[in-house]
């Protein structure tokens, strides 16, 4: 077998999380433990993981957190961790609650003086991002969006290739989110997780846009360094009674003159998790399939399609940092999403050395990602509303 | 080698076929020869093939065609064949010129009693494609218009899955049809077949989305029987100079509440002829694409993926029907074409034998899907000039 | 569309061919027929296409062979045609019956100073093929046989990249070649095509590794150069009372050093025609799909795997020249089928105006390749009756 | 996203691992640790790394090991974990060494009561093979060898189509395994990993074949049951001055009749890590690839090919266990090896809590399949010098 190198810096200790949120039934929540831990760099020491004491208890026992760390509640945890000295206090914590508590339990932490890592979309609507923008600022604090598709390699790969002038001048992006897993009432069934996102009052604004979408619209602007400056968007509800969008389309301007299309739906039957982007630029093309994410696909303009894969010398630093083990022995998913935790709590440890962390620990998506991501939701339903107006969608910093 | 049936009808004759565009440096001239002759059953007998009479004949005698039915134009074409005796008379002609011409070309011998078969766009606005219906009911006389694509025996079988139920009510259809060859101004270099379809005197007023937006949409009216009832479009042109559309991203409202993106571009670095249709209904999905054009993608909403494959006992009748090679030997984009030719010469053949044509021989896309694409076009190109507004677009015969 | 030019040279007539073998039910008849006049420059013009007069003329008629010309048995054709003056003689016959007939029509043809196209494998044995080789030295006629695969572009591009060396001194050859319509006793059935394959004294002593086996021989020695200097062969007859193989493993070693191993099998459930080849050199690899031709796998030892596009500028003159329509449009295994025909005949032309073929119309499989498939047939059946001792099976010219 | 459901069983804590090998610069020793701690039920807490006790200790302090835990050697380790009270001593140690080191560490271990996890091949020779079979039937530990590769869930779900019958009696299996890292000598730049592997005193005497070659027997033994009855082999030596062969060929003949071919090779240039096994049976057919393993493809006799995904409701119980988040987030290479930890700790824990390991813990490679997997590598070794003779090759417990 082929070597790969353990590029972890080693850290005096194992950095201490708290989770709140990600309890027993919660697919989420094993993902975040399985990435926060996957290159034992960090320990799990303590939760708050359910929605009522007791079983927020129960669900901290089945993954070995201690009982004493076992809190009730969130404001339990935030109370006493505080109170703990520095030897001992949580070095972040990682809230995957339904989204309409991320607001009121991120910025509890921030202001508190805790590292966060939050689940997106990040919060419920601009004015509540605008403000935690500013409480992070204020504190000083990591906060991380796990927009976890951006944390794949080829996907910095791509977004290499565009920097370094390989596509040329961006024309048009094609964006493609398709899952089936809402084709039918699932909410109606007590699916935990179909019902929070079906409630408006749990899941704000967006459905598919929401969840998906939002997905959709960082790897965009992730990939391309697009902005874009225009949305024409068609909302669609297809189950009888759902009181959010399950499909939506939307064109895209962007402010350079390039074109774009995005569709994320949640009805297309038997779809799994079918993420894809494609930049067409003057000198080049892209492809990239979230389903089969050790490769990417590249056009140069002259020449064969060039098919790079994960762990090969030819690619960038950020997607060779991005990389756990050799070519061929597939990644997924969880290292993916491991690599914004890998990058988040980096900057930390940088932050902790009192050091300044490197671009390449940098690479997260930060408060700013999030508030693009709420404004660009926002901004969707308002066209779709407006019976598909051409609406500005500029983000600025609040 | 396994056994592949020749399931065609032999007839006492070989049908008797005038070309007119489609000479020299023509790429369509020879897909249109080798589809009408594929099977043995059409011989090419005249021609007036290129704009000039001097280059028409010199290519006439490149092809083959006897010196006296060498034709300078197509008016001498028609005026002589139409004086010869009906056993050595033309049975059609195909049309392959710039699309300015297949009005009054097609018009002429439509009214003269001859079968025609012609390129899509099959004319330049409804009301030329009105009036041709008109004249194809007064004549009597077999049109097939060559959108080819839905010659494939594949789709043929996805239009089948969709017509038995096998999909449910169909609620979303993503199309995408790219390509790169026009990310220059390739019509600046002469390149003959770039110039005239950049020239909205000799094009009509669609470039990308009349090219093969409409291929895209006789697609997705053949596959799901659906009808588009408004679209909103964002129609651009890229290169500076250019005159007509080469990017075109449309959403798309159908009569039975689905929805729809098309995507139509010929800016797409490094992509040939990238054709794909995705439905998705409340039962099953399907996935074609035109590049890989012997399997068919069918997601049932139980159990798993599955790839259907061209030449299987499983298929449709009509999917077998225009199959002509055992599975597993790749058949491509000329037998799809020849699939056209094989049910309108059929269709003719019944005429010519007196009897009514079946229902399979009849399946070709005849005036009115003609008309159809050419309506299709003017709605995206209004919608798109009026600052992508919701356009009702659903077509009636005139 | 894209343009495609058709590079066809002019000539100042169709050459004329008949054919022996290929009637009624016959898929390969349909795929000759098809294939040598794709591009128009081929006429059939006589026959004798099934094993009984009757049946001959009937499907002479069907295929619309003049009466006059459909001949009841091959001897009758070589009668009458001999008996022509040049300008209305037959310039060539493709063969097509079962194989022990390759044997004595080709022979008497040749002699009569026809060129002739023979399906594979060329006769039933070296002594066949060897005595063969000689009449057609001595003849001075062009005789090729149908090893279609070689035919496509792509593979035209693999042997120019090893011929250029970009893959290096190769170390490692697999050939894959799969079917599965010989998993039941489908002789039995009547089968017509599997009634003949499965008779010795029709087929010859070779089932799978003669059908198939011998195409991927062909295939290994075309792209890669090699001779094979030892062989070690397993063949398996696995349905009861069946007399040829069905299933062939066999272990190679090249003259140069090279190792490979080729896998022939007709009982592989549900596999359709699966004909791979994957070549390992010390500076490149290269994969290329029969049932996906379009394209070409090509491995640098560094940088990125590239994936090759049939219609591609950056592909070598003999792939252009195998090219009819452009990239993205797929071609299948009737054009790569027309290619054989093609070279074979721009031959035929050079001949008959006198001049010499070129090195890009010379390349098609000729009498000694047909003579070193026989061969390799013989090889593989003797070792494996030794109990897959190693053979020594380097061809030499008889 | 879709829902997961975590099914782990809550134990009363987590399993305390030791790991001997592994260290700095270990690829390997990576996967273990994340493969072992992926689901938070197991805590490396000791560890013998590296091969100088200085180094050792270096390599636990960077991945987090307890100073007084971190020992130089594996006799330190095993003399003080032994002399540990049962509450805090090792459960189970993982050995990772260079092979030659598997026998005496396994067996010491072993017979200290320890349970043992081993990296393949599992020993040097049957002798070592046998006896350490009777160390661990005498001491009564579980003992598992990282086979991981059968650890993913749609190798899984191809044994169950096989047990149930849905292929039928199986004919043929084609089994590839390719590499490209050895293509030059590697070995020779001190690259370590390269470099035992090079040298017979540590690696055995298998280079390819007992590298990678002994996955692809016990894929094959997995999947189908089969047992082999003889072997054909041919291994070579590409590269001058390597001592091992590189590239390894084998038929295969198996009790039932069935015929194999067998291809390892670690001179394909550019493969990373392709293994893919093709079993074809009289009533279906099946193909895995390790490159994509979230999918299967099924091949039944009747109807379409079908393409079985990971998370999918209908795959069989041993592959849903094996599954870790849903449908459409990939899984990879780390989560195989995940699965074979999961069920030989689970059997670890039944046993420790003194109940009966149910047999979907007991789905794991055990010391037979090691043992079988070192009698393969032998007599493919014996087979190969004795110039390729059938050699007899069905394995019994010693």
């Amino acid at each position: 077998m082929a070597s790969g190198k353990d590029e972890t810096q080693p850290f005096e200790r194992r950095l201490r999380m708290g989770m709140i949120g990600g309890g027993r039934d919660s697919f989420i929540g094993a993902v975040h433990r399985q990435a926060a831990t996957l290159d034992g760099s960090v320990e799990l020491v303590a939760g708050a993981l359910s929605s009522t004491p007791e079983r927020s208890r129960r669900s901290a026992q089945e993954v070995y957190i201690p009982e004493q760390r076992a809190y009730g509640t969130w404001e339990e945890m935030l109370e006493h961790e505080s109170a703990l000295p520095p030897a001992e206090r949580l070095d972040f914590v990682s809230i995957l609650t339904p989204n309409y508590l991320h607001y009121p339990i991120a910025k509890a932490f921030v202001e508190a003086g805790f590292h966060v890592i939050l689940d997106k979309p990040m919060v419920l609507n601009s004015e509540e991002a605008n403000d935690l923008a500013r409480a992070v600022e204020e504190a000083g604090v990591v906060l991380a969006v796990t927009y976890n598709y951006t944390g794949y390699p080829l996907v910095k790969q791509a977004r290499h290739l565009v920097k370094t002038g390989q596509v040329g001048e961006i024309r048009k992006v094609v964006l493609e989110y398709s899952q089936g897993w809402l084709r039918t009432k699932l909410e109606d069934t007590g699916h935990k997780q179909a019902v929070w996102r079906a409630d408006p009052s749990q899941a704000g604004i967006g459905g598919a846009i929401g969840d998906i979408g939002s997905h959709a619209e960082h790897m965009v602007s992730t990939v391309t360094g697009l902005e874009i400056e225009e949305l024409c968007a068609d909302l669609t509800t297809f189950l009888p009674g759902r009181l959010l969008d399950d499909d939506a389309n939307v064109l895209l301007h962007f402010t350079n003159g390039a074109r774009g299309i995005l569709t994320a739906s949640q009805i297309c039957t038997r779809q799994e998790n079918n993420l894809s982007i494609h930049v067409w630029g003057s000198e080049g093309g892209l492809e990239w399939y979230q389903e089969h994410p050790n490769h990417l696909r590249f056009y140069p303009a002259d020449g064969p399609l060039q098919v790079m894969s994960r762990g090969s010398s030819y690619l960038c630093e950020a997607a060779k940092r991005a990389t756990h083990i050799p070519a061929g022995h597939p990644e997924g998913f969880v290292e993916a999403f491991a690599n914004i935790y890998r990058n988040a709590t980096d900057t930390m440890r940088a932050r902790l050395r009192g050091i300044e962390p490197t671009e390449l620990e940098l690479d997260f998506p930060d408060v700013y990602a999030g508030a693009r991501g709420v404004f660009f939701i926002e901004k969707v339903v308002e066209s779709s509303k407006s019976g598909s107006k051409w609406t500005p969608a500029q983000w600025k910093r609040g």
